[in-house]
């Protein structure tokens, strides 16, 4: 149900949430998450377009994020790039229905409202801290399952 | 998030489950769901080997349900179409996750988990049945929009 481009968005904005706020190039995002850089350059210019990553130039430039990740949540990742379709209208177009959606359209609807919920109530700072033994994006080096658990810290390489 | 084919799928096997258990021809199903033949054919194809329709030939032959609405849910059929892809491992391959998955992919498995509960709750005869002043597929030939709350009678055009 979710896309390849909503995927490899994700995966850019959390790269660039771990190194907030100093700008990379495609060259490491396209490295560090693992995307084709010619799929990367087109989800970031999506990106860049919806405000969420800022593109500067120079020897020191690169996307960056324009917000902090306490403040982006994945819902405005998503909806930048492949937007969450609620059914608002009949798809049928049927004029009695209207917005008053029958019973097969309001529970693909409230699971559409549900999928939602959750993805605006979730910000890029929660996924970097939230203990784990798996990190975002990078290899776990200790062999001990519970390290992240004792000690969460944002990767920062 | 869901597909043009999960969405005509579901019209169909609504049509079908109205009209249980008599056949229905493609062109009848595709007049009440306003899907164009070609892409139907397509679609119950697919049901048809997924054993969730069963296609008879001859002079009053055409498609049917292979189950009783009470005992197909609206998952059966996502899943038969465009099945939702949980996520089970690291989608970057990283070793040191395997199936622990890190908090992004953990949340976005959780709400792919949370569609899939909600539609293998939801059975079509739920569907068919459920009070509301918009029936499935079908104009409400009624002004009164309680019509419905207080007969709820699935259609048998």
């Amino acid at each position: 149900m979710f896309s390849q481009t909503v995927e490899y968005a994700l995966r850019a904005v959390v790269q660039l949430a771990y190194k907030s706020p100093e700008p990379c190039t495609t060259e490491q995002i396209a490295e560090a998450t693992m995307v084709p850089k010619a799929y990367l350059s087109k989800v970031l210019q999506v990106l860049s377009r919806a405000g969420i990553v800022n593109s500067q130039r120079g020897i020191r430039g690169g996307m960056s994020l324009n917000r902090s990740p306490e403040e982006l949540t994945i819902l405005d990742v998503v909806n930048s790039v492949d937007p969450i379709q609620r059914i608002h209208q009949c798809p049928l177009g049927l004029k009695s229905h209207g917005s008053l959606l029958c019973p097969l359209h309001r529970r693909m609807d409230e699971t559409l409202a549900s999928v939602e919920a959750t993805f605006a109530n979730t910000t890029l700072a929660e996924i970097l801290n939230e203990p784990s033994s798996s990190t975002p994006l990078c290899e776990r080096p200790s062999q001990n399952p519970f390290i992240n658990l004792i000690t969460p810290q944002p990767r920062k390489d």
